[in-house]
């Protein structure tokens, strides 16, 4: 056997593994009774450590030295899955093992305190632990600065968006952050003196809801043979790609947030599914990175299902389910309620053209702690200020400030920009599938995604990690990554 | 740490992951698409090699030396847990590697290859993997008996029951063989005297089935905190001991059938809930063998719920569920439908007088072709020899004959003695929990299990393995197995 092969064969089982973590949080969030908490986590935590071991196994060094002398008798893919293997095991083996636990301990206290605070509005009471959890994250950053050879928030940023660079996000937010407060009022302006939306009257009983869900999943492509939709507290996407486990929650008396929910993780779904079934258990077989799935998500949410084309054909569809009639149930209506501007606080509850400022507040208030520029004390006054720059709004308390999300009291730092960057990806590649096949928006007002689909599996599910995020993008779209498409995306639908 | 101490870590990990399989085994049989199959698959096969290689590692044979020197030290649960894990060793390390994958590939064939033979009672299509099946399962036990020093059958039994004696079982077997064919006579003259059972006539809708399953479930005192009801193909008691799932099926025209199912396991179900908490994960803290299992299933379904205590119980809840009345849906017509003796070809079809028989049938079938004096060749025709001697009835064909059963084509030799064992321990450990609780009969007649669980916590249940099943049976009971307490359960039951 050679070096790769090798290679390959013990990535496939902590692959697999990885997968069984998977499916087991899924039942964990979904249907496992509360008392199975303590052995699940006992569960997940055993897996987790087996597989850290595998990979810090120490004969993975010489494997990866001896398999770059084999280069040559390597595919591009084989090439790009080493690449990858590589990637991995420089995170893994960047950190002592004392401060891998250190950390792992202390976002676990931290998330405790936050679950606790958060409702209370109790930021003072969070600041401690979360303290603790940064001061450890800084280490982990130069400790994985130093092995990566990037600098402290790259290498945080590489785990969620490989190959990622603050550089350059950098520059695209601050384009952004120009951009959408004068966007923003002229949407506003124009919103006032339009027609306002008129309110649909519940109750939407929950089995109607999850039937029209169904219903649309089954029209973007969504095979029930290789997946299931569910209900859990937080809607995610989970399972493994041949068999991928969409889930969401119902609300009564709306039912438009969990039916474009359902819509969103089916974009996640869809491209797990779509990854290449030949590199299945191999990194390289792994979708590329957080920023490219939610492209895959706001793909389907934002660009196909919040079309006016799409909105056509779902409403009558609406009708039928919940036994609508009259103007309110008209598309153009419904249309009303899915485009609706409203600068808020709330980050998960944002429209399209505020949600970006949430995502670049949160990056440069994370950036400038892992860099050392601003403590944990300062975050309540500089969230709140750099809200109301961006928004206009002022948070009246943490709770719907600085407390409102879990990824810094939890230790994911560096996921945040992954949330715009998929945005703005989104708008770039469905552009440039209209472009490639102009039939996609008629499809869409027939409710038939396989012209769209189609383009995506070939330019970005089929490339799977065989190339960064970046190349990917390029090579479908011809350039890389570029606002002025996300904001004439947006002026198109919002001031058009 | 000591020897002890760093054993009894590695086999928590290894628990661990066995207890993550077993969740991932219940998924697969009842919520995963079809599609998930394969990477299933690959998930369980890669946490059974990494759960092999712990308990396969070189570095145990020293620790198990070093231990049994500290054996002063070690609590009397700690000494049994010590025993064990060295079982477990010893049952892992008995094989070369080459055999366990041949054994397992032959195994996984055959019972692909019986999967279409049953159904065409076609004995000859899997004749030559059945034969290769054997072999290997000869060899697993030449090497298992020498390593153990048991004999060649006993050292298939100690996987499923641990220090179990073919000897003793002959001897039990072959006092029920006696009494068994002229009882059974006696029985069927006594039953043809009575009035037939009345029809109940259905549908039985499946929402109300499992909601009289979830009442009864609730009155024998599971909780559904730390447990769950669900749907399978094949009904089975899985998931971990804080949180045990059972699974049935519903029969719209029969709920008899699944309301027992459903009580079947919920007494496997209250076995593992009642496992003791402190020794969760360790060998010590698991179930005492199958034997005991069935014993603790068929305590409840057998013992408690086909009495006329219970069954009075259960009328007027059944009546309730499915709007019965008239004398069909008495307790006294219950009880003839679930008391009802008919001499069949199928195992998991027989009542309780029958089944013994078709225990003992297959129990001297298999430890005659496995000590090498009979081969498969043979079966088919001793099969229907044994089973006209011991039920007076013939199969017509193969399918329901040697074909109906799964375990010889899978591998599962020596399994089968554990489902009688478990009906004669059930009869036993009720009997003296009368004697110990009188109150038990009368808490029965209003659906209450308290003293009866009770007891079975404190004798069976909370001692988990810390002791042999004999020996937790002779102190529970005050004697060891004694097929005159079964066989006065039987009278008492069908000729009183």
């Amino acid at each position: 056997m050679t070096a790769y092969e090798t290679l390959s064969r013990k990535f496939k089982r902590l692959h697999a593994l990885q997968e069984a973590a998977g499916v087991l949080s899924w039942d964990m969030s979904t249907v496992m009774p509360s008392g199975g908490a303590e052995a699940r986590t006992e569960q997940l935590a055993t897996l987790s450590v087996v597989c850290h071991e595998l990979l810090t196994d120490p004969a993975l060094e010489g494997l990866f030295e001896e398999a770059a002398g084999d280069g040559r008798g390597l595919s591009d893919w084989q090439q790009a899955n080493l690449k990858e293997m590589r990637r991995r095991w420089m995170h893994a083996t960047a950190l002592e093992s004392d401060l891998v636990e250190a950390h792992a301990k202390a976002c676990k206290r931290c998330e405790m305190v936050w679950r606790d605070a958060r409702p209370k509005a109790d930021f003072a009471a969070v600041l401690p632990s979360l303290t603790e959890v940064l001061r450890l994250t800084r280490e982990v950053s130069a400790a994985k600065a130093e092995r990566l050879g990037c600098s402290l928030y790259d290498a945080l940023l590489d785990e969620y968006e490989p190959g990622g660079a603050s550089a350059r996000i950098d520059a695209v937010f601050a384009d952004l952050a120009d951009f959408l407060p004068g966007f923003l009022e002229a949407v506003l302006t124009r919103q006032q003196d339009r027609p306002a939306a008129l309110p649909l009257a519940g109750p939407f009983p929950k089995d109607r809801q999850e039937a029209l869900g169904r219903r649309l999943m089954a029209a973007v492509g969504f095979d029930f043979d290789h997946g299931r939709l569910d209900v859990s507290l937080h809607p995610f996407c989970g399972g493994v790609p041949d068999d991928v486990r969409i889930t969401t929650r119902y609300d009564e008396d709306d039912f438009m947030t969990a039916l474009m929910g359902v819509l969103h993780e089916t974009g996640h779904a869809m491209y797990e599914r779509g990854l290449p079934a030949d590199w299945r258990l191999q990194p390289v077989g792994e979708a590329r990175g957080m920023a490219m799935h939610e492209s895959q998500s706001l793909m389907i949410e934002m660009q196909a299902c919040r079309s006016a084309e799409f909105i056509a054909f779902l409403a009558p569809l609406a009708r039928d389910a919940f036994g609508g009639t009259g103007p309110a149930w008209e598309a153009d209506n419904l249309q009303r309620h899915y485009n609706r501007v409203e600068p808020g606080f709330i980050r998960v509850d944002a429209d399209e053209v505020t949600y970006p400022a949430h995502v670049i507040l949160r990056y440069r208030l994370e950036k400038a702690m892992i860099e050392g520029t601003m403590e944990p004390e300062a975050l309540p006054a500089a969230w709140n200020e750099g809200l109301r720059d961006l928004l206009g709004v002022t948070p009246p308390d943490d709770r719907l400030g600085c407390l409102q999300d879990i990824h810094w009291y939890d230790g994911a730092w560096g996921y945040f920009p992954t949330y715009t960057l998929g945005a703005m990806t989104a708008a770039q590649l469905f552009a440039a599938a209209k472009k490639a096949r102009p039939e996609i928006p008629e499809a869409l007002s027939r409710g038939d995604f396989a012209p769209l689909m189609g383009w995506l599996r070939e330019q970005v599910h089929g490339a799977a990690s065989s190339a960064s995020g970046e190349a990917i993008l390029e090579r479908a779209t011809g350039e890389p990554l570029n606002p002025e498409i996300f904001k004439a995306h947006l002026k198109a639908r919002y001031l058009a």
